[in-house]
């Protein structure tokens, strides 16, 4: 690739399911694309809390961005933090080298919301990018290892308590997880405590689990929660976040383990630009996903405000990401083949899917108009996971993974995988 | 599990391999058994060289050690780390509860030595814990991402120079698998710099490669090397590690990644017990492994200093561990059951393994006495080390990402798996 070409140089911010998309899109283009981001890695969001509870690890749903796009000689791909963008000259500044572009496409996603209470985080950090799901992996683990070591009753109860802030499908499947942890897999291990003895606590502020299913899916959810031993408490806000626990309206729970599931936020790439920005952040765009007075720049997937179906806003979902970037990219196709722009995006809501556990999932697909739950919305869910995962080895060996955990109980990725200085974390924890 | 119980008490501290194999001799008998260690998990050392180059998972070869030991009712595992032993009141202390003892087997294994030079090890890491493979994985990815960005010729020759420092197995292993990622793996995916065009520079002390193997395998080891592209220097001392690289014996050589293969130090074990230690800080036990004078204390694998064929030092590797820990067991049974001790430790040498590239190894086996080199070795190797794993899934799991590796050159974990913070970095390596 001659980056010197006079070939249009498209520069792609944020290497998601959007960004992929556009870079795919134009793949038979005389264009140079530049596609960076922060991380080296593709990461499967969907899957995310199966890393989080030590199902998958971390490369089962994680590519590198250069290795998908290995064989697309237009594109090139570089691991580089932007720091600001330069509208009138044209240049994307990032932490190392400057790139000019001729077309811009911000797909740079989003991230947790504290709805002002950023100070929240360290306590109840939620669960984006692969080192949240670390992360919380090594809180879930070393709560129960530590519950072992205590005898303090209070200590020890506030370690066996989980609360998840938010019923969408992270916080549901991530509910169910944690309460298959501590009631299916590791009771036969422990010697002084009993992790079946756990409270896990799904807390939500809307009157409902699920509030984008329909009305019934959200109480069969509920119902399997509470059958597998979660606590759901909805129509119940969280007032404050800190290191002992939560507090809600007219109560607290002291907690050793928050998980923030509640809200997000874009990334703050309309500020780079200069652009309209809706409260969460997102860029205004117009009906063709371009920036107002800025023809050239597109933002898509989470960082983009969109609607549908008269005022309903697209879903933060990796489909929508999806759709938009392949529009963009066939948008600016056009234009370099001085063809018409094609007729403003028009999304299309494929479905709404979350896994409750182990064998029971709700489906809920508009066309055709139909719902699922139970095993075979399980069943449904899994075959559709795998499918969108890339690369034939992980297929494989996440499919292989959830075929062994299924008959077998068993989380093949229990590993802390930091030297826990105890001392350093508790006095953290703790104090 | 009953603590208060009349029971004797036995303290294992470490889940390697030598701990967790006295806690499965001890499975039948009337004892109540801890093993303590400070992390959650067993790891198979043997494959870490695989995490750190980006071929396998940490969890492919880690398993937390509670979950190995599930069935065994008289054994409990904690996560603690051990400060110190009384041993004229019988009781370890840990970071956090007191384990009192009537048998305590020390089985703490080893870290790297730098000679006397422990500043070394920031610059030039070694590989024992999954910790080090995943922080070793970081640094050979990043380096590639790093020179992608520079234009500073100087710069992108040091980072793409890979030295590793010690050429016994894990070196050789390393440095077969960092040639496979620079030369094989990684062209395809970069635009601006020729990963191919790394160095990668294997140094070692003595004479020949793999010192344990006979002649012809080391000269053939090195031939394999060398073409594949590994510059092999023996007979060369590092006088000095630093951030920039390396001094060796009357020369220099900048290397932005230089990692520590070179020797061993045991555990601080024989100074908790106040027992005499050998150069390597092992313990010197008695031929029944016992620790002199404190007849109730064992020490085995990379604890202990043990000999064997007429005075030559027993290697630090799994099967000796393992071979002592299955002796420890056997003589605190028979003093439980107030049998007569075993017959003094004796060590079986069952061979030397080394793996050079993803399908040539070097197999030496003393009974019945043959070798093996190349395809044939590799099978060997593959076979081997898959049947020494624990547990279906993850043998079944590892096997075929070998066999996807074989037939693709691709390597499927390779995620930097932490935000680099680019300036940070950046300021502590190159200022």
């Amino acid at each position: 690739m001659d980056l010197n070409s006079k070939l249009p140089h498209v520069v792609i911010v944020g290497g998601g399911f959007g960004g992929l998309e556009v870079a795919r899109g134009l793949k038979d283009l005389p264009v140079c694309i530049t596609l960076t981001d922060r991380q080296n890695h593709h990461c499967f969001q969907p899957l995310l809390y199966q890393v989080a509870t030590a199902v998958l690890s971390p490369a089962d749903i994680a590519w590198p961005i250069r290795g998908i796009l290995r064989a697309q000689p237009n594109a090139r791909v570089i691991m580089a933090e932007v720091t600001g963008v330069d509208t009138a000259a044209k240049i994307v500044h990032t932490d190392s080298i400057n790139l000019p572009y001729d077309y811009l496409v911000l797909a740079t996603g989003a991230t947790h919301s504290y709805f002002g209470h950023d100070e929240w985080e360290k306590d109840a950090p939620g669960l984006k990018r692969i080192t949240d799901a670390t992360e919380l992996r090594r809180r879930l683990l070393i709560a129960f290892e530590e519950a072992e070591l205590t005898d303090d009753g209070a200590k020890q109860r506030s370690l066996l308590t989980f609360v998840i802030v938010g019923a969408g499908p992270t916080g549901v499947e991530m509910a169910g997880a944690i309460a298959e942890v501590a009631l299916q897999t590791l009771p036969p291990e422990f010697r002084e405590v009993d992790p079946a003895s756990a409270r896990i606590i799904l807390i939500e502020a809307g009157p409902r689990v699920l509030p984008s299913f329909p009305e019934d899916l959200s109480a069969y959810t509920q119902k399997s929660l509470e059958k597998m031993g979660v606590e759901v408490m909805t129509g119940t806000r969280v007032t404050k976040c800190d290191k002992a626990g939560v507090d809600i309206e007219g109560g607290r729970i002291d907690a050793h383990t928050v998980i923030w599931a509640a809200g997000v936020v874009a990334s703050p790439a309309a500020k780079w630009i200069g652009a309209p920005a809706d409260y969460a952040g997102r860029v205004e765009v117009l009906p063709d996903l371009s920036v107002p007075d800025q023809p050239d720049i597109f933002a898509v997937g989470d960082t983009a405000a969109v609607f549908y179906g008269g005022g309903k806003s697209v879903p933060g979902i990796a489909p929508a990401a999806k759709q938009m970037g392949k529009y963009v990219a066939k948008l600016i196709a056009n234009r370099i083949k001085n063809k018409p722009a094609p007729p403003p995006f028009a999304y299309k809501h494929q479905g709404d899917l979350a896994t409750i556990g182990r064998r029971i999932a709700v489906v809920k697909l508009p066309k055709p108009d139909f719902a699922l739950k139970g095993f075979i919305g399980w069943l449904f869910w899994s075959l559709a996971h795998v499918y969108f995962l890339i690369g034939i080895r992980n297929r494989f060996v996440v499919a292989f993974t959830w075929l062994w955990q299924f008959l077998t109980l068993q989380r093949s990725a229990r590993i802390i995988s930091q030297v826990p200085k105890w001392s350093k974390y508790t006095a953290e924890e703790d104090t």
